[in-house]
């Protein structure tokens, strides 16, 4: 028997993986969490039925959504993660000193749990010392918080489910407010081949509310198209410059040449940020 | 009814796109030629049943072939495709005035004849003046060259099927003496996540005929993974500089500062390159 997962990227587009087993299903009460093991990219975590992360190619969404905003801000001691249950951006955000403590604003426990039990490579962070875990709706802690965070990660699905409040301007208010005066926002912001008109639309959204937003790119084979975006807002500090006196870090996809370079969209990719 | 186009990136992984409607279907002297059009990435050129080419994203492919190497020699007069039978490559090398002669030497006329019936904006500079046509084997024609070119672009199919011998020591060995003492050579060259064994073998050889051998990446979402990879080779010329007083060009994902960004590689990709 040959067992397929497929996931639609679009509706006219599929991809499937080769299993080797399933190790988890379940429905939680927000949304379908599996863990499979593939031939191609090792262990997998899907929710409802998107692919999350997988063990072989996580290390680019997870350093690429952390490192960019913690080497440009230049003392990031208070960090909020929205979403992220799978732990692997907490697993790089604990890999810089200056953190005293990163919360983890989790809708799902169900998604923690599975990644503490099928995928310990990445969710391997999660008890660490700094690391605070809140089970809560993301939107609501956001809405409730003022002035505390130097860094806001949101770490979140596709705009769909749970996650469709996660890209409506009304949090990215409540986000702006929940930031410290120099403070600084990411998020993952889905594929410019695929998600064109959102990307389009929360960059006008969200330059109405920060002084800065750039957009940049990694290339993430298991997300739609390859290559994939990221969005950074910033009160004051600009994005692009790493600030002096950071580690040196333990990475496989970002370096501090990769940081720059990631900035650098090609010009149709440059419209879609513009709205041309 | 739906129809479904379904191309194996590796053996463990599947990418399929709804098809409007089948174009074009043939088995040529030496691969099977289809047209189809997708829903999600236009019309399509598939060879033994591997996407080549898109109506939607084929301008990344043959912008990034192509001008990186036309931009960092000084003065490319005469150019050579190995492969290339869409035309799309031709169609951004005729960009650059200073090309007197581009020569496509291209081993299935059936494909070419495809290009022209069924992809006219990607065909459409095959009869360009200054673009002569070879039907002929690419191994052959450049083995039979001497001293002749300042760019060869190998513009060909993953190494399988005709193509194989695009991929093999002595082929290169060729290229070096095909090429004007300040030449250059370019090809794709498969994707790090999926071909990584493949680009370590390919730098170790090149880098004993060649004195500078680069790898750079592009998003091409057809092809497997999304982060594809290209390989300049040269004999004098610095890849990565721009010579001054080039065109200003007409490009969708090529820049000036995409030129410079794709030569910076993920930690990981540069080890493959290393073969470390």
């Amino acid at each position: 028997m040959e067992l397929w997962a497929r996931e639609f990227h679009t509706q006219d587009m599929v991809m499937s993986y080769r299993i080797k087993q399933t190790l988890h299903v379940e429905e939680s009460q927000y949304q379908k969490i599996a863990v499979l093991d593939s031939h191609q990219y090792g262990r997998m975590l899907m929710l409802d039925n998107i692919v999350q992360t997988t063990e072989l190619d996580e290390f680019v969404y997870h350093e690429m959504i952390t490192h960019v905003a913690l080497n440009s801000h230049p003392n990031p001691r208070k960090v909020l993660v929205v979403g992220g249950g799978d732990g692997g951006t907490m697993r790089e955000i604990v890999k810089h000193d200056s953190i005293e403590q990163a919360v983890l604003a989790e809708i799902d426990e169900r998604v923690i749990a599975a990644a503490r039990q099928y995928l310990p490579t990445i969710s391997c962070a999660l008890d660490h010392p700094r690391v605070k875990i809140q089970i809560a709706d993301g939107i609501q802690y956001v809405k409730d918080t003022k002035d505390e965070y130097d860094l806001i990660i949101v770490d979140s699905t596709d705009p769909i489910g749970p996650a469709v409040g996660l890209f409506a301007q009304e949090f990215y208010r409540d986000l702006f407010a929940a930031l410290k005066p120099d403070g600084m926002f990411v998020a993952q912001t889905e594929s410019p081949w695929v998600d064109a008109k959102l990307i389009t639309q929360l960059h006008s959204v969200l330059r109405d509310i920060f002084p800065t937003v750039k957009l940049y790119l990694a290339g993430i084979p298991t997300y739609q198209s390859g290559q994939y975006s990221f969005t950074i807002c910033s009160k004051q500090y600009d994005p692009l410059v790493i600030q002096p006196g950071k580690p040196e870090l333990e990475t496989k996809y970002y370096s501090p040449e990769i940081h720059k370079a990631a900035f650098v969209l090609p010009p149709f990719i440059q419209d879609i940020v513009d709205g041309r």
